[in-house]
């Protein structure tokens, strides 16, 4: 059933799992979707077996390479890319944008504004000036003012099993959340609105470090109590920094926060929990980014908060603990074993 | 290594498989325990094979079938029993029992205390007057002051197994939590302290009612996304009707509210996650409390809590949805489509 919701062509940038599966929801609702793949090569074989990340493409959907159609043909604009390439894409994009596109972007990650070949030190520590969230990135690359991001428990491959789910659409724009709202509404996908655009960013970013960790819960085999525990000091941890960052505590506590905290550490389906996993069977970090396809964002992320911590004076046990691990510091059973004797005090002092 | 933390033993109350699980962590840091069982004949039963609920019964434990001699010998009294006995069981004991006594229970129902045959109609409606939590039982059946209560992810499985947890004591006296985290604390057993015992108590109580609903979920097969959304909505509608009762947000949003939340809608382990992932396989609640060995609590606290949230005006579209499946007016595949067409708000609203 196509509703003649827009005339135009609705943007997706990137065909990884969660970008192809927004677009399969588009395409179910809108007329026409174009899917930009950055190469040539990767969109001709995508083109040809009309499938991506393993999931069939609707037919409304146009598998395209060239950035400049996704600006001058479309209105709203949904990238989905990781967070390591995105300031690069919008460069390229910008000169195609304009001041009525509208951007809603799905990537869960920090763009890294560091000078290159910087390293923080005491004296010259890293900042949050250092640190974007992609909205910022867009703001900053692009005349685009109306922009939004995406955000919950959306495993890419549970809603491309049409199994139902929610997310949020959040962006300081009544208008932004109400047009997302009604691009991507189905009868098995609820969206949620927000206005704490930078909240909510947080909490997807955040919420892979702690799937990380839930992950080297599951891969020792310490059960659900462990988790639970390991999950509710996580989500009081993302509070602390998230409002160290520029969010609100009541981002957390919703579906973006909580919501997805859950889902991304109880499913081997979430990158950032199978690489716990994966560590704490005993594989090194390279071996395990080298064997996955798609980014796990929780690492770098890990390394940013670690910093951004020291300069913020905000205790981030966990963030500092899997740092320890990542960097090969300390294993992940003597890991544990110090957050089990981490000092008794009530951990919800965030309202 | 047994130490020498107190001289008198110390009592439990109910040999189910979580105050077994408790009087076994008990038994490891303290000289004696006594383990009162209802039934002389369970009793006898328990003590010829050391071992209840599955579980192994440690050397420092003795069974008992006397009451008085829990008030009697023990300054410090664990009840662990269904909140359907608790009165009762309060009512036998009260006689033994004296100012100086601390008791913390671990039980995570209501009380009903309606006159019998109380039928609530809108102009003689339930209130929280009917309702007792078992903190509040425990002062109106004896002299004790000093009460507290356990609560957090606590599958007693896991622990019976050695694997990590955490909980919460909650009282309103720094002495209960200090003894208990004293009595309890191992290096796999974290305890956190709570002086909002209503709070806590509530948490235990009205986290059961999610969990039969993340059951069904899971029975209906509908992924990780969607159990993500409706735990979000849960522990949501957990903060609303819990802050008519009594409690505080902030309950809600640590260890034994949305921590205990998780656990609870994770694991087979819950017989209140069971009870609702037997619904949506087709059997009916009455096949199904018939087939368990103990009580799922959440069942009757559905009850209460729909009658209550129309006296006190609460919106609680979860438990009301649960009450229609329990009572067959609703199936546990229109009540997911239901709750997916659910209006469009934002949830977030109670900080």
């Amino acid at each position: 059933m196509v509703s003649k919701s827009t005339s135009k062509p609705i943007g997706v940038i990137g065909a990884g799992s969660f970008g192809t599966a927004i677009a399969n929801i588009l395409a179910e609702k809108n007329q026409q979707i174009l899917l930009y793949v950055r190469t040539a090569e990767k969109a001709l074989q995508i083109e040809k077996i009309r499938e991506s990340a393993g999931q069939t493409l609707h037919e409304n959907i146009e598998i395209i390479n060239d950035l400049s159609r996704i600006g001058n043909e479309c209105d709203v604009i949904f990238p989905m890319v990781p967070s390591a390439n995105f300031r690069e894409m919008m460069r390229s994009l910008s000169p195609f944008l304009r001041p009525y596109h509208i951007m809603i972007h799905g990537t869960k990650g920090f763009d890294y504004n560091a000078p290159e070949k910087f390293h923080p030190t005491p004296t010259n520590p890293l900042t949050r000036e250092h640190i974007r969230t992609m909205s910022e990135v867009i703001q900053e690359e692009s005349s685009v003012v109306r922009v939004g991001c995406l955000a919950g428990p959306n495993l890419a491959r549970e809603i491309a099993e049409k199994k139902p789910a929610a997310t949020v659409v959040a962006s300081q724009f009544d208008e932004v959340i109400k047009i997302g709202q009604k691009l991507l509404r189905t009868d098995r996908f609820l969206i949620y609105g927000s206005t704490d655009l930078i909240g909510i960013e947080l909490c997807g970013i955040l919420k892979n470090i702690i799937a990380v960790g839930a992950g080297t819960i599951a891969g020792l085999g310490l059960g659900e109590n462990s988790k639970s525990l390991f999950i509710s000091r996580g989500l009081v941890e993302m509070v602390h920094i998230g409002k160290a960052l520029g969010g609100n505590a009541e981002a957390f506590l919703g579906l973006a926060g909580v919501g997805d905290l859950i889902a991304t550490c109880s499913s081997e389906l979430s990158r950032n929990f199978t690489v716990g996993r994966r560590l704490a069977n005993g594989e090194t970090i390279d071996e395990i980014m080298e064997s996955m396809e798609e980014v796990a964002e929780g690492i770098k992320t890990i390394n940013i908060i670690q910093d951004l911590s020291k300069t913020y004076k905000t205790r981030v046990p966990i963030a500092e603990t899997l740092y320890k691990i990542l960097h090969g510091d300390m294993t992940v059973e003597d890991a544990h074993g110090y957050l089990m004797k981490f000092p008794f005090r009530a951990e919800i002092d965030f309202m």
